[in-house]
């Protein structure tokens, strides 16, 4: 009986050193990604409710302006009458109540508070990129390190996403989408989380599935270099996915005899 | 001709000026309170991040803390050895694993942007106080800033509030419930936003529906003398809500021959 006791003991203690030991980068990444969504997704419940307020003051400011984070900015920043000057507006021609000071100040309160939340996902934008240099330089290189990490989190690991086949990575991020076509017969995806990568959305919309499988097909490969510590290939890669876009695109238009393209 | 367009110009500088007197105080509690309300989720969603991301570090100090401004506190202001202290465990019985300072600082910034929210929060609870008590002292006093000032934002506005009869004061913010007691003949709602109010939240639950009467029957006598600016008669009623509470719970207790409550 004792003895079982001991053995217990024992086993507690090395499953404990087990846990400790089992915590990798990749934790931490995911981690860090998920927090920028979700401080991101705050950001912007927040900026939405302090434009509303805001109109209250300055109904004509809010249109004039795109980015929340500028807007937060600015009206900290800026008076009234500068704004309204910015806008090419007559103050006497807004529709913006004169409010007292202490109304005012619950109203920037929660610019300042939404400014807190644009600089922390700053500063945690810039710890991702340096862990996802250096976690997985290739997959970086060809993905960005937003990308990388987002995919890194929705395959749940490197290593898991190095056996990963490259049409599994080129649809992560859009299960739902990918059953309910299983399910219903709709159209199937064409790229999960990929979308958010530059060469797709700078490409024809007629492209873009094409341009996923090619981008799916090396990071597919970046990773298992990644993950078995090879050499540094992602600008090799890289490379190679934008010769293969441009040489597509020599073909088409040759297709279409108007010459070659440059 | 002219004179449409002229008489055109006019109308809607006569509109504009009608929307800018239009702002009331009602407005900006509403967008106080409802920031409020977005702020706190934000800070809950991120908390629970927080709390996942750092039981890498040290999992056994989450579980000790129930408060999450709290954790956020104590993960910045104290070294894991410190907090491995406070729970009485030694360094090398903990299951968290050693990290580097760079990936400390991304989890510690998390921290510290929850510390914000959190701080937003408490100043612009101290507004809403400022606030509500000078729009509305009578409710109020009866209900407290934050239940009276989401009653305002339920009820559209202070004039709504003051119009509306005591049973739907009662049932303000339990519209769902109440719409499913129609339709599905599932049990009725007993309170909405009022559940929130301390003496139903320390009541016994079989009193909860009593109280939630008596509360919203004096509340809709407050918001009548608050919105036409009556004398200040919050404290009465007050007492007569905890007369009436009081009463009942010693006819109660005489009813079963207990004796005369004290």
């Amino acid at each position: 009986m004792k003895d079982f006791k001991e053995l217990r003991k024992k086993l507690i203690e090395e499953t404990k050193k087990k846990i400790k030991a089992s915590v990798k980068k990749d934790n931490l990444i995911i981690q860090a990604v998920n927090s920028i969504d979700e401080a991101d997704r705050a950001a912007n419940t927040l900026a939405k409710r302090l434009r509303e307020w805001y109109s209250f003051y300055l109904p004509e400011f809010s249109n004039s302006i795109a980015s929340h984070q500028k807007f937060a900015e600015l009206i900290l920043k800026k008076s009234k009458k500068e704004l309204l000057a910015e806008i090419k507006l007559s103050p006497e021609k807004s529709m913006g109540a004169d409010l007292e000071k202490e109304d005012l100040d619950a109203m920037f309160e929660l610019a300042k508070a939404l400014g807190g939340l644009y600089n922390y996902k700053e500063k945690e934008l810039k710890y991702l990129e340096a862990a996802a240099k250096k976690h997985c330089p290739n997959v970086t290189a060809l993905a960005g390190h937003l990308i990388a990490a987002k995919l890194i989190s929705l395959a749940g690991s490197l290593e898991k996403l190095s056996a990963m086949p490259s049409s599994t990575i080129q649809l992560l991020g859009a299960e739902k989408a990918l059953f309910r076509h299983l399910t219903t017969g709709a159209k199937s995806p064409k790229y999960g989380i990929l979308h958010e990568h530059p060469l797709i959305l700078n490409a024809k919309k007629s492209e873009h599935g094409r341009i996923a499988r090619l981008l799916a097909d090396k990071i597919a490969i970046a990773a298992k270099v990644d993950f078995f510590k090879g050499d540094f290939v992602g600008d090799r890669l890289k490379k190679e996915i934008e010769k293969r876009i441009k040489g597509d695109i020599e073909k088409n238009s040759r297709g279409n005899s108007k010459g070659r393209a440059k």
